[in-house]
């Protein structure tokens, strides 16, 4: 697997990114385009209140598609039948100027919530990211950038992987943390690939991935009525098409899951706030379902997020999230240890406490990516979450008023 | 129902709170204690980590009881095999010196975990306590502030009701919000009362109180490894024993009630770096559980808890934390409203924002209690939830080393 941190396009698609005006001065319209069709698949936030986009696209979700429009600057969240309306002529407009139909087009939208789009700036920006649509570089650069609502770098990463001697490249970019940002952002995760495989396929690895990679993130536990992720998959890579479980589906799963776990990891470091990058990973549990559930629990307690925001070995705290998550471990059976680029430190064993040194502690604990490692006596599975530390800063960015 | 916002001891009730040296200078050991038998009823934090005192009590807790032995400044957790014979030694110590058996008294903790108690001063602290036993208000109020830790105030609350031409008295203390407490301290709350009730009928009436007071608050989510809520019943009151549902038993039911939603609000209020008491209230809910789900998943999100404290009328926010908190409604039908003493603005109507007075919104919102009122269309059901605001101070309390 070949990694390569910027956003390249695979075989077949295009990309453009511009200035449509809902935000003032930086891009807020992307647009990806695939002139062959894709198999697609797509994961949704679980939130009882979804936004128009949303709605539009768990509509059209099983489809073949030809790209994603999207906009940043309005979520289009919590603005009635005129917000469907909305989404759906996103869509309809993009297709027009394609030569395709309106369902062959996801919308998303990011930004502030119950504002109604602005549709004459919105077709405007559909006409001119039509006009710049090519397949370099740049143009990929520009839509990944035109997606960032408060982030303060893009997200992109790219593999390429060999499947029947051909060279497979899946390629994604994000926003986030958009869960912190004052006006209830979004994540939002666009994946492509040139590789060929069916959609109930791609929807299966999908689904088992998010698992472990962007349902593993938390920032302040708030969901997002805007999360989405999508994939498409147009097949220009050549390789025979995947339509079931074998060697090329698990080459194609790693790849996927590598470029999700990324971003994820991504997201969490630009929590914005964000002054630490925490990893939690706990082996040995029950079931990986615990696993997740500890993990989870952890990464999302404020209290264990200000103690690293504090630098402070505070064990304490952390097996108190590991005892309400609802998992099931054996709390006398307890290994912690923490550990950054100045090394690791035992802080727990067999459930009580043991001496260690507070000095090598706390500088492990200043650096700026610290990890927690939970070791359990209760089974072999294990699972990995990420977040960020709670700061002043967490509280000054959400504590302004809108305006 | 005559209201006394003081602790005031019902008849045939004793107590104390003396310094034992745990803690440097404050009080910091307390004795509650009654010469006649009490019926009993307990709730306990339902962390997997449970403290030494809290798996005694547990084992003991349906037996009569003549009172409650506490200290602060260590909270007996994550202490092994000799913090259980720590907390079982405590007991059997106040017991010694009031002729009565170990299992006549519960035991609870509070303060730093990982620390094996000092057993030379909680003997010496046990002692000073039976010295000082007495019916006062003073004995009463020294016990009250014996258990505290980071509070910035004693919380207390008696009320008189009259059942069977009796005068019966409902009396309780609190400490809390030990969850925000950097060593991860606790709540806890002891209720006296010299009605005449069974244990059955007690233990029935707390556990349906506590789900609409105790756990109705949140200061961060976070629940503690000791967090105990006891009730002690002597029958000095004369009234015929309680023994089945009916007009006493509703009497008694309300005055324990308003004595615990009365402590869990000054626990929300007194939440540490707090500088808003917020209340959430949700009406015409599917069920009493959906109601609950919404005004605790509103209480508890920081994206919320962060725009109160910036003063800021986000109904975004508050749509979004109901729509992700599991509970069953409709969006589309929502209204809410802000309010405070500066009068109150609805900026939500059938799940659409409305235009609302910017001006006066934020002058509701910047007194020191304000209220979100969430009426739905689903049915019925009700519910109200207690927080506070997530300020500066709560990172920086928080984010403090442990030293």
């Amino acid at each position: 697997m070949i990694v390569s941190e910027g956003f390249k396009l695979p075989k077949g698609f295009m990309a453009a990114g511009v200035h449509a005006g809902i935000k003032k001065y930086k891009k807020d319209m992307a647009l990806v385009y695939s002139p062959s069709a894709c198999a697609s698949a797509s994961t949704y936030t679980t939130n009882k209140v979804k936004a128009a986009p949303v709605i539009y696209d768990m509509s059209i979700k099983d489809l073949p598609k030809h790209g994603i429009i999207a906009n940043s600057g309005n979520a289009n969240a919590v603005t009635g039948a005129k917000g469907l309306e909305d989404a759906s002529m996103m869509a309809f407009e993009t297709a027009g100027y394609l030569k395709a139909r309106k369902e062959d087009f996801f919308v998303c939208s990011t930004g502030v919530i119950g504002v109604h789009l602005d549709m004459d700036k919105i077709k405007y920006g559909i006409k001119e990211l039509v006009k710049n649509l090519s397949e370099s570089d740049a143009s990929a650069k520009d839509a990944s950038e035109a997606i960032l609502t408060t982030d303060t770098v893009r997200k992109e990463c790219s593999v390429t992987v060999r499947i029947d001697d051909k060279d497979v490249i899946v390629s994604g970019f994000a926003k986030g943390s958009g869960m912190i940002h004052p006006n209830m952002a979004t994540m939002l995760c666009f994946v492509t690939t040139d590789c060929a495989i069916s959609h109930e396929m791609l929807q299966h690895i999908l689904g088992d991935t998010v698992e472990d990679t962007f349902n593993m993130i938390s920032v302040d536990g708030d969901t997002s009525t805007n999360d989405t992720c999508l994939v498409l998959a147009n097949g220009q890579a050549g390789n025979k098409e995947i339509i079931a479980e074998g060697e090329a589906y698990d080459i194609f799963k790693e790849a996927l899951s590598h470029v999700l776990g990324r971003l994820a990891c991504m997201i969490a470091k630009d929590g914005e706030g964000a002054g630490r990058f925490i990893e939690v990973k706990v082996e040995g549990a029950a079931s990986v379902k615990d696993a997740r559930l500890l993990a989870r629990s952890v990464v999302s307690s404020n209290l264990v997020k200000a103690a690293f925001f504090g630098s402070d070995a505070n064990w304490g705290r952390i097996l108190c999230a590991m005892g309400y998550s609802g998992a099931s471990f054996t709390p006398e059976k307890v290994k912690l240890l923490f550990s950054s680029e100045k090394g690791s430190v035992v802080v727990l064993e067999d459930g009580e406490p043991i001496r260690f040194d507070e000095a090598k502690a706390k500088a492990i604990l200043l650096e700026p990516s610290v990890s927690v490692l939970a070791v359990l006596s209760d089974g072999q599975a294990k699972a990995t979450a990420w977040g960020c530390d709670l700061t002043y800063d967490y509280v000054r960015i959400n504590g302004d008023y809108r305006s």
